[in-house]
């Protein structure tokens, strides 16, 4: 992916890409294409990386974006772009990003560009279901569902399904199901991201507890604690109030341990990713087969 | 270009992206696309149709996203996206339609994209051109001649371009050819452009007079006017100003027309309409080498 920075021809737009491309996440994109790619029989993985990789620049074309929508702060233990780098520029700067990462696909089939686009497109719709949300007490469990499949699980799913198309352009119904695994995997992935900012420890996961709260996001553990008969009326008040900050989400997350909320959060992560164990079954065992199904494990028991 | 937007599951969505493409500019980069594809004998247009098309979504997902950049508050008489909406919104809705103009143009060659995708890549580096050169004295013919570049004449170029390749995919001589005249034919245009914002009436352009000294941006008029021996000192005092205003800009747009700068910008505009005509020369004539003629012909005769 470096090497396709330097198409930029001003050095301080390759000094921003290489800010957000260093700082790396998890690359859950790129191993899971290849992954799918494997699975099904793939072998010269070139161009499995190649649209692997383009996933992820887009992935982190469009969080350059999202933090500027969300107002983050913070992305990955370091300062969100347009925090380091001007906003202008952090729009222009992902922008170039979202660019190089249909040039890196570009050599692929056309089907696999029609996957990607669809799934960029989907997390617009996302992103403006996430705000219609936004500190309004009518979100629901539905609406949650839909929020994340836009920003997460159709990406993810996207990526296996470029793999696994990749390797076997005529088997569709296996790519469809590698697609299906990863879909069910990108919803429990998030549930259990969500989740993390409630319990989870600000060195591990580079993002303050309770900054979900403060930005208003709908997310499951405050929906369902919402819905609680005794500590709800509260919840929704501190979720409603523009004005709240950290002490006021302390005191959420507080009120949200009381209930029965983080226990169906991670009931409803287990049952997606159970799902995602399922759409692997007719497969053939393989170590690319048992990667995946740890790594579905693994989602389900990140570190609280 | 209407059905296409159909595709945001998201009514604001929608409606955002509704917003931007009724308020159409001139259409020249469509235009470019289907001339060029008839000046090189192509017939079924259907393809060169969506290019074009693709290619307007793409340069109007780019004005989205400038707009915000530049702080530019009124775009073709009517107020910039961001600030009809809100600037995060605008943000996802210019990615939103970048992402569909990739999705309107899939169905053609890799060739087509890959011409799309590097003109894109250069408007991400132009943008970031013209900010380092923003108020600042130092910017000359050459920085501005880079700018305008990667922010017009690349796209031009590319609309072209890949009109001419689906027309002759095989005669790249004539691709190329037409390429350039589009490119010089874009380097007049912006030079006019950016000369109308000294000299033109704003109910003809939809910008306020002065709009780009109070912006600071490092465009031809001021950067000659700069270079003047008696009111070049002035000049720069206002440019480097951050604080200018619109009677700032009236008293430096007085001073610019007091030199030979806008003399020579018509100059330099003409040079490169001259030499796109020289790309046509070759061409047997036909209706569509007239018409591209004639939109030559047009640019550097536009309403003073």
């Amino acid at each position: 992916m470096e090497d396709v920075i330097s198409i930029a021809e001003n050095p301080l737009l390759r000094e921003m890409c290489h800010y957000v491309l260093t700082n790396h996440g998890k690359r859950v994109r790129p191993a899971l294409c290849l992954l799918a790619f494997h699975l099904l029989g793939g072998e010269d993985s070139k161009r499995a990386i190649d649209v692997g990789s383009a996933i992820e620049l887009i992935h982190n074309a469009t969080l350059v974006h999202d933090d500027i929508n969300d107002e983050g702060e913070m992305r990955r233990g370091a300062k969100a772009l347009y925090k380091e780098y001007s906003l202008g520029r952090s729009i222009v700067a992902g922008d170039f990003m979202f660019a190089l990462g249909f040039q890196l696909m570009g050599t692929t089939s056309n089907d696999v560009v029609h996957f990607v686009i669809s799934a960029a497109a989907a997390m617009g719709s996302g992103e403006f279901d996430q705000k219609k949300y936004e500190r309004n007490v009518a979100a629901d469990e539905a609406q949650y569902l839909k929020i994340i499949t836009g920003k997460t699980a159709r990406l993810l799913e996207c990526a296996a399904k470029c793999g696994a198309y990749l390797a076997a352009p005529d088997d569709l119904e296996s790519v469809e199901k590698v697609g299906n695994f990863a879909y069910n995997i990108g919803l429990s992935f998030q549930i259990i991201d969500d989740l993390l900012d409630v319990i989870g420890d600000s060195k591990n996961t580079g993002k303050l507890v309770g900054n979900d709260l403060v930005e208003g996001k709908p997310t499951l553990p405050t929906i369902y604690a919402m819905q609680d008969p005794t500590y709800g009326a509260r919840v929704r008040e501190i979720f409603e109030n523009p004005s709240a900050d950290y002490s006021d989400a302390a005191e959420a997350i507080e009120l949200i341990k009381k209930t029965d909320s983080i226990d169906r959060c991670f009931a409803l992560a287990k049952h997606y990713a159970d799902l995602a164990l399922k759409d692997l079954e007719s497969f053939k065992d393989s170590s690319y087969k048992q990667s995946m199904i740890d790594f579905a494990n693994f989602i389900v028991s990140r570190d609280r």
